[in-house]
């Protein structure tokens, strides 16, 4: 290629990711078909009422053209009257809410809004990666504060809530180039749901530094513990906080692209006109069958169904782990659980490839599970800095959203470990 | 609002774009309902070979999850067979397309793939508007090359072939900064198909300082003259260019929001890149639908029928216009007609609202329009800059992709224009 044609900096160089390490790794094993348990898509379809929803929408003309840039309007109203007693308050569809491609294109667009070049974004350590490539897309600077596994996870099971947010770390982290901060909660992949406290102490430091809270709580549905968002704390946190959800975290339809941001008008507007540059506007007949799922969600008493069914699923997966004495973080929100392999000692000499064993053992743990066992599992250093990987080197994510046989396959596939267990 | 939470330079201070001004006057006519035949969405479904295909694809748990960042395979596989008779061999799927979140993301992710800070894009006036904020989103800077016209445009009606690309002020226009040159043909609004020649030169000038052509070519299937792909030139030529297509303008869905891009895999493999940033994946029932109506599409005899049907579309809307005396640009493609109405007289001390009064005359004659007639068609003025707005300041652009009805509700309203028509 032409030194003329080259890529620009922001595509070019990117190191191999997490997601394609392990794909590659689970297309080559040999224990196929292997059971994957690491992205977190849903291995079941959306309720029957969204997806006759769907089908009735594509035989509308107007739900099969453009949308409206911010939305279509029914899905706006839904949204508001399905978060309003959430916010103890009506909500204006209008100037309140605005409807992205997916709460990743949501973020983006947030980011796109408000960052100058040089702007500085707080991210808690673990993080969803696309959180970093959408923060540098519009020249912001990433500024990481861990978050740290209890001190005894190597040997206990614990609440997924014993992650301890460093606040010592935050408040130095913060400068007057402070622009925003990335929040997630319920989050992925800790499973821990903020408590009052905590949130108390973010909403505090960023009221007075006058810092955006980005709130990613598209897992929103899910929580086991009593779940809190910090927009509703007060007005005056309520000024400054873009709370993201999503429709595919939602109905179990990660592959719908249909997602949202509430907050004052005086944010959500250019969040909105953002968005408009980045996709104009976003699928407009799975936006309808959102809408009516919002409209029909309690009457069909889905909301608590989504609770209890992922919770029983929590508890089937994770028996294994009990079983094996295999310690783990005990979820409190979401589908996504943390098991410390600290006690599974890897064979001497085992053959890892050169990418996977130039990182952290986390990679290694995840490839002799898959290559071994044929169970794909998320290794969570991805989502540190190289500097805090290590505090996660004996962990695994495993997505628990899959059906009860997968699941089952998985366990009996697991107890294939208990050879390599000290202790 | 604190200046600490003020929205950054790009999305801060745009003026009112043409589409909310023209909606709005919409909404505020006397003559409900209006006849709209400004926005180019369709009046009309997809082909039910497609609406079943998509209906179909919602009852699979794994069309409704995540899409492949790059695309479902099936969507790239079809994509690849159709576009194979064009190119004259074989494409590969894997390397030479990328599915994108409809065309318009698709061109953003090509900018952000290619465009550092600085960088120079040149685009043909009129041009689609999102080109200019997709472009300086990554820092890249628009150069303009005006396409004018045919001289006596506001007497006689003639071929949009006759609308002229400027290759002098081309030529001058290019620098060592341009980076990439965006084309579109079949043109939107002026409905121009790119003969050979023109073509040629302009392959011959981005070969010779390797400049990346991107080539929107949504109306690919909608050609009443020969269409040629400035991609199928030459080697060299197709080393350096990004073609840009969309299902939305396919398969009459603007709302489904899934495009595609094909080129070289040294080209493709950076707007993947960029495009997982921007959205992660692109909506997963509906590629597979796509994928499905690429597939039936020869056996259905969709892209014959295609063309027909907004042929006769177009005769029907444009006799009206031959009765009235009122020349325009007869179109080689697309779905749009641009009618010069310098013979319209608006009435001395019509009361035209400050944000029209100060614009060109086309905003005035779609306003007039608008109130008087209850038809709205688009001011192409704002697809100039302002330098060259005048150039158009008689022209109106209107979408034909309605029902037939609605297009006699439409001649029937425009013919109370007699009354104002000299000459």
């Amino acid at each position: 290629m032409t030194e003329k044609l080259k890529p620009a900096a922001r595509v070019s160089g990117q190191k191999q990711d997490v997601w394609s390490i392990v794909n590659e790794a689970a297309a080559a094993s040999p224990r196929q078909p292997i059971v994957n348990m690491g992205q977190g898509f849903f291995g079941y379809n959306p309720p029957a009422f969204i997806l006759d929803a769907a089908k009735q929408a594509l035989d509308r003309v107007e739900c099969n053209q453009y949308s409206p840039t911010k939305g279509r309007p029914r899905l706006k109203k839904a949204l508001a009257d399905a978060y309003a007693p959430h916010w103890g308050r009506k909500l204006d569809p209008e100037t309140e809410i605005t409807i992205t491609t997916g709460a990743n294109e949501g973020m983006l667009s947030a980011f796109m809004a408000f960052i100058e070049p040089g702007d500085e974004v707080i991210v808690f350590e673990p993080f969803f990666d696309q959180y970093i490539s959408n923060i540098e897309m519009p020249g912001g600077k990433v500024v990481y504060v861990p978050m740290r596994p209890p001190a005894d996870g190597d040997h206990k099971t614990l609440s997924a809530g014993e992650w301890t947010i460093d606040f010592d770390y935050l408040e130095k982290a913060i400068t007057p180039r402070t622009k925003m901060l990335v929040l997630n909660t319920p989050h992925n992949p800790v499973g821990k749901v903020c408590n009052r406290e905590e949130l108390q102490r973010i909403a505090d430091l960023c009221v007075k530094h006058q810092i955006i809270i980005l709130s990613d709580e598209v897992y929103d549905r899910l929580f086991y513990v009593p779940f809190t968002r910090i927009a509703t704390f007060s007005p005056e946190v309520e000024a400054i906080t873009l709370t993201v959800g999503s429709a595919g975290k939602n109905f179990y339809a990660t592959g719908w692209r249909v997602g949202w941001l509430i907050g004052p008008p005086s944010l959500i507007q250019y969040v909105s006109a953002a968005h408009t540059r980045i996709c104009y506007s976003s699928v407009s007949p799975l936006q309808e069958a959102c809408a009516i799922g919002f409209e029909q969600a309690d009457a069909q008493d889905f909301w608590s169904t989504c609770i209890t069914d992922m919770q029983s699923k929590m508890a089937r997966f994770t028996s294994v782990f009990d079983e094996l004495g295999i310690p783990y973080s005990e979820p409190e929100g979401g589908y996504f659980v943390m098991a410390n392999f600290a006690k599974v000692k890897l064979p001497e000499g085992y053959p890892f490839p050169p990418h996977v064993a130039e990182r952290p053992r986390d990679f290694k743990l995840a490839w002799f599970l898959i290559q071994e066992l044929g169970v794909a599992a998320i290794p969570p250093s991805e989502f540190y800095t190289e500097e805090n990987a290590h505090v996660v080197e004996n962990y695994l994510r495993f997505a628990v959203c899959k059906p009860d046989e997968v699941l089952e396959d998985a366990k009996e596939r697991l107890r294939g470990l208990k050879k390599y267990i000290q202790g």
